[in-house]
This record gives structure tokens, sequence and C-alpha cells, in this order.
């Protein structure tokens, strides 16, 4: 201790005594006036009302994490490191994982340093050596397909780089699978792990499922799966993470903190903060020496219909002329829109595709695989031209058509579709069943 | 036997040796030339290899089931019923429920005729005397509101008349949670059961989920809870269904029998086919005297976004230049769209609110709830005039903006929002905390 007594402040580590029991751990910012935060040793950050504390001290002025923090990394590239560690390249996006309360409004607003990022996590040092790169700080709903081209270009840097084992990204959680998706056909074939995380909860709140997802994201990120991978909790309750195949999964709760779940296919493993794997399927690439050459392009000129009944087709006249390219369609579940009555998209779907507007139809109903030969409606809308694309996620499609687009080389309305149609990165399950998979 | 012998032909009931065992049961039309298909006397249609069959005799010629199903009704309106068991409305709308094989193309076609329909469905007569009503065969994606007004309207005749004691509609499966909503609002306080029911399989499969979700939709029915209810498959096995609240319910998977899922609140009860009910919640409406009233109007001017990133904003003024009154966007989980860099949604929001367009925010994980609190975006959003619909499922705040708006009394910027937030049939679930409630 540097000096006896003094106020304690957020960083300084602190011992409270509270009902009879006394606590250690470093004290964090918190703007709930009744409560005070501290980050104990086993990495959980616990509030404790304050009328419930009858003495507390300080153990050690300013914080003995900020200093390993700091030996850590030099804050935006590389930094000193242990050289003894694998070294992850660790690309923070911005995001939940990355935000903190904002004691004006009392919601949550950008961390943006990203030391202060590692402040909140030191618990991935522990097995790494992390190198930080931090392309820009983004709320996932402000990005496009020019962040995705810019994440995927540093990435391909990092998986090119022999000294590297693996690449985790942090991002924010709404439309992280987007990414996940645009990452996987950018990316193809790859030689080392990549690792998409989130948080659902910020990093000063007691429930924060950061902690959990980034050791689990750290453990991916150095084993031998050499796929895009969402890497998050797996139960509400913070005892393991799911590796999912970044392309068929989906965030399905608005706050859970195991929202995204695996569609269509099973998670790729189990893992657990300790290093544990179990992997729940075969059937993915393994770590390789191969060179990766990122694919980046995108064509912005596509777009997302959810269908619904007594729709008028016109909606097709304003994404063709505006000059869109494509169009996904959430039919229903066997991939049927209005062919009957009044509002029949049957002639909207022929004018629109004689005018070479590609239309593509995947399932509202998330789970499942379009079938077009059961009923007649389906064989009525496949001759219009629209192509079912059988299992694969709304979302995923939508990613896959701007980056198809995005190739002059395919373009044309066969080598469209016969692209949107090839399995490039196990965006369809050909052996999905009935099951609803997890 | 009326003949010793002749080749048996649909209808008829048979007798079957295979594999050294009888089989008996009545001969549907088959469409698979090797299999010959049964409905047994369980009420399973069970299809036998033609090659493993030793010897096939006629038992009767004609079906029985014929006659029986004559005596019960007479096709379009009331029949000749027993007078001892209690009368069901029984409204057939189309779908697969009502469906078959059809030999020409191998895919599905309508039954149009309700006798036919019963003959498949013979188990519903044993508890119930049975009116058909049959106001249209229509899929469900072929539905509008126009067709839901007329549903409410016969349902609401149904319900007045004292010697009913519940109502059951048959309907496609795809669409049928938006009808459900629909009536459950234009019905508002019922007074009797009202079940919505569907199958996934034609009931020329072996596999059909129509028996097993036709008795329990009739034990629903002589229940004591007067709600809008859908009543199917609990599982994939074929043992017991969920009444689900009509509202909050959702098609989740293209094909599996158990598709509704129920969304952001527990199901009512599981229902068996003997008539077992076991209730999962209470907070339902009982079976009472009081008249219904059905409330049946619809604005069509409506609209259903899917945000997805990168969209242009100017989709709003495409519903907004076509005199739509409002629309519901399906934005991230917490209730975001863009509000930074390209693509700003924020400026265009205020534009087209300031211009009559009535905004209405939903969440596209499906499950949880919109929080505006959390993040800076959703109080600028919300600053826009949009209205966040808490945990209401997008369907059903589609549904619900196409009723409201229907009133010409609550017109206007306050009256509509103040109905769009009041929970007026169950629509919201106050007590909802963050699990996947089934």
């Amino acid at each position: 201790m540097k000096k006896p007594y003094k106020k304690p402040e957020p960083g300084d580590k602190v011992e409270i005594s509270i009902n009879g029991k006394n606590e250690i751990g470093i004290l964090l910012e918190s703007h709930d006036r009744g409560v005070l935060l501290l980050k104990l040793d086993n990495g959980y950050n616990v509030g404790f009302k304050k009328e419930d504390i009858s003495e507390i001290k300080v153990v050690e002025q300013g914080s003995a994490l900020q200093e390993n923090i700091e030996s850590g990394f030099d804050g935006k590239t590389e930094g000193k490191m242990s050289g003894k560690k694998p070294i992850i390249d660790f690309i923070i996006t911005g995001g939940t994982i990355s935000s903190k309360l904002d004691p004006k409004t009392g919601g949550v607003k950008d961390l943006t340093d990203s030391k202060e990022f590692f402040k909140m996590y030191p618990e991935i040092f522990e097995k790494t050596d992390v190198r930080i790169k931090n392309p820009f700080m983004k709320w996932s709903e402000n990005m496009d397909s020019k962040d995705w081209i810019r994440i995927a270009k540093l990435v391909e840097k990092s998986l090119n780089d022999p000294h590297v084992k693996g690449v985790i990204i942090s991002h924010g959680t709404d439309f992280l699978h987007y990414t996940a998706s645009a990452l996987s056909f950018m990316l193809g074939k790859l030689n080392k792990p990549v690792v998409l995380t989130y948080s659902q909860r910020s990093s000063d709140r007691g429930s924060s499922d950061a902690r959990l997802n980034l050791l689990c994201s750290a453990n991916m990120a150095l084993s031998d799966v050499a796929e895009v991978m969402l890497v998050g909790h797996a139960t509400s309750n913070d005892d393991y993470c799911y590796a999912l195949q970044g392309n068929k999964c989906r965030k399905m709760h608005t706050s859970r903190r195991d929202t995204f779940r695996a569609i269509n296919c099973k998670p790729i493993a189990k893992v657990w903060g300790d290093g544990k794997i179990e992997f729940l399927r075969n059937g993915f690439n393994k770590r390789n020496k191969e060179k990766v050459k990122a694919d980046a392009v995108f064509d912005d000129r596509i777009g997302l219909i959810k269908f619904y009944p007594g729709q008028d087709p016109g909606i097709l006249d304003y994404y063709r002329k505006k000059g869109y390219r494509g169009v996904i369609i959430e039919m229903s579940g066997l991939g049927h829109v209005i062919t009957g009555g009044s509002n029949n998209w049957i002639s909207k779907l022929k004018e629109v595709i004689g005018k070479r507007l590609f239309v593509y139809s995947v399932a509202q109903t998330i789970y499942g695989r379009l079938d077009a030969f059961v009923y007649e409606a389906g064989r009525k809308i496949q001759d219009t031209g629209v192509v079912y694309l059988d299992d694969m996620l709304s979302e995923t499609a939508l990613v896959k058509l701007g980056w198809v687009l995005g190739h002059k080389e395919w373009r044309g309305n066969v080598a469209t579709s016969k692209k949107m149609k090839e399995n490039i990165a196990n965006e369809f399950n050909k052996r999905l069943g009935s099951e609803f998979l997890e």
C-alpha cells in the first residue's frame, strides 16, 4: 500500500466487510448509488449494497490489473508480450461487450478505449498473448458490407501471419450472425480458427456474460477447428458455451445470454472456460498451413422481404425500380406467397424476374427446409423463376446474395443462381431431417 | 358381404394377410403404386408394401364409414344428429388438413368436399355432434383480412347459438397464427372456446397429425376455456397436443408436426386425445353466458418490414407514398435500426411519422422483449415517434395494427398508439422474464 488511507476509487483493490464476511476485489464504477461494484478474483463482477457494508479499505492503490494490461499490449497495435504464450489477434469492433454504463443516461455507451476493454476482461491474458486491432467501434446495426470487408481483410492478414494461432472478433450481438455469414463466404477455406463473440450484458453488470464468452472464445481460437465460429453461452447458466457454425445460427432472444441458437445443424462443439472442448459433430475444416485469400466483395443492391398475408406484390417494383439486383423473400414454410385471389404474386414475380431482378425463396419459419414440390402453389412459383434455397437461413441468404453479386465473373441468371445453390461454406445442410437441431 | 369377391376399391373395408399377420381397415387411395394404404380401426393411416401382402379380401363393400358420415350431417349445413352429444360448429377453411394427394402431380390438392373431409376423420364424431360450415377453401397464404372478417362473423353466430358448445376452425398451417391473432382481436371477450387447428401432413399419409389434432381440438372446444386457441401436436410424437394462446404463438418449422410454439408465454394447457387436459397456467377467460359481439373491421393499408444491416430507409417512402397508414418494423433485439453512418434511419423516420405514417417496433429475435432504454440508439429512435411494442410478436402486431386502424373512432396519433399499447387480448405478457417460455 502506497498510502495508509485514501477514499477508494475505481481501479483500486479494496477489502470490504459485509455482514460479518470480508470480500476482496477491484472496485469498478457503479452507477447505482446504493451499490458498490467489485470485480472479484474469480472474475465475477458482484454488486454489494452500500448499506450492508461496515468497513472498506484500500488494499492496493490503482490497480495491479492496470500494470498487467499495460505490459500486455500498447493499445492499438502490437505490444510487449510474454513471447511464451500462443498469440491471438483480437479485433474489437464494438457492441455491448465493449461498452459500459453511461452515468448520464443510465443507458450504455461505447468503451472506446481498447485498454479499458482489457481492463474489464483480464482473464483472456492467462493463456495467450493478445494483439489488439481496433478498426472501428460500431453497434452491429450500424455496420454494413464495407465493415464486413474491412474485417475480412484484417482477418486475412492475421491468418497469414505464421506467429498467430487464431483470431477473435468481438462484436455487437444484434446482427452478429450477418457478419459471421459474410466472413464465412469472404474468407473461404480457412487455415486457423476465426471466432466471433459478444456479450448480452455490459461488463460492469454482475451478470455479464463477457468473461465466459471470452475465455471460451480463446479456447476455440487455440483449437484445430479452422472455421468461422460464433462462440457464446450455451445455456442461461454461466457454465459453458457453444461454438456455432457462423452462417447457420441466429439471435433468438432479446436479452438472454444463450441467445444464439444453431439453426438446421448441430453446434460444432461445447466449450468450457477451463479449456475442455466436446465436439458435437464432424465435418468441419481442420487447422492447416495453406494461405488464405480473402474474396471480400459485395454488391449492396439486394433486399430482404418478409411476406405476409394480403401483401401487395408491388413491393417487388420498389426494389426493381431502385436498381436492385436481387431479393430474398421469406415465404411460407414450404415456400409460398399469394397464388390466388387478389394480390396474386405470380404475374408480378414473372415480370420482375423477366426484368432481371433475381428472386430467392427462404422459409419464414426459420427452422426446416423449403419444399416446392408438395403443393401446386410451389410449382407455380418455381415456374416464375424463383429459386428455392432449401434450409438456408434468410440472413445468410441475403449476405450470400450480396457476396455472389459482387463477383463480375458470376453475372448472369444461370451463373448467379448456380452459385446461390452451391454449398460454398456449409450454408446448406443436405442431411437435415425434420428435427429441431441444437 | 354383398358379393363373394370383387376387386377392392377405395372405401371398402378389407382384410389383408401380411407376413403371417392379418390387418383390417378401410382401403384409402394410395398414390404410391407399391403401397396399399389402410385406415385402421385405431384411426391411423398405415401403408403396407404390396409385395409383402399374400392375400386381400373385401370384408364390407363400400364403406360403413360413408353411411355413418352421411347420417351425421348433410354436407354444407346442419344435418341429422344424435341429439344426445354436445354440438360443435366446425368451420372448414382449407389447408393441408383438408387436402389429399393429387395423383396427377404427386403433390397435394384441396379436398373440396366437406363430406370427403369427414370420411378422412371420423373420430371427431365419437364425442360430439358436428355441424359443418364451409365458407371457402383456401390455402392460408391466399387468405386476407376479408377472410378473417368472414370467419369472425361465422364464429360470432355460433358462439351466440345456445345449442353450440364450442367452435373448431380447420385451417392451413402457414399463416394460421395470423388468423388466430385476427380472431382474438375481432371477437373480443369470448363466452365459449374457439379452437383453430391444422395438419402438417395430409390425411392420406400414414404420419398424418390430423387425427390427434382434431380429437384434442374437440376436447378443448368442450372445455371451459373461452379463448381463441391454436391446438396441435406438442411434440414430434403422436402423444398429446398443446392448446396455445392464438396471438402468442408462431409456426417455427417447415414440416414438423409440433411446428407451433408458444412465444413469450406458456401454453394454456396440454391436452390428450382421450379428453384429459392439464392446465399450464391460469389467467384465461372462462366459459360464460354473455353474448359475443364481433368487432370485425380491418384497414389493409399496413405493412411489415424486416430490417437488415445496410438497409436503405427509403423503404418507408414506398409505404407512405402508396398511402399506407402504418408499418411494423422488425428491428434488432432491443429495437434498433441504423442510427449512425450511411443509411441513418433517424431523419427518414421523423419525416414519415411527421407525414402521418404510424411506425411500430417489434423484435426480430422473436423471443424476448424490446427495451428502448438500454442504449442511446433506442432513445434516439423513440424520439422520432416510433412506438415500441414490448414482447408482442411481429405477426400479431401487424394484425392488431390493421384492426385498430379499422376503427374510425380511434383515429389520430394518440388514440391509435394508445390502443396499440393497450393489452386488449393478452397480446402483451407483462410478467415475462428472460425465459424462453414454452
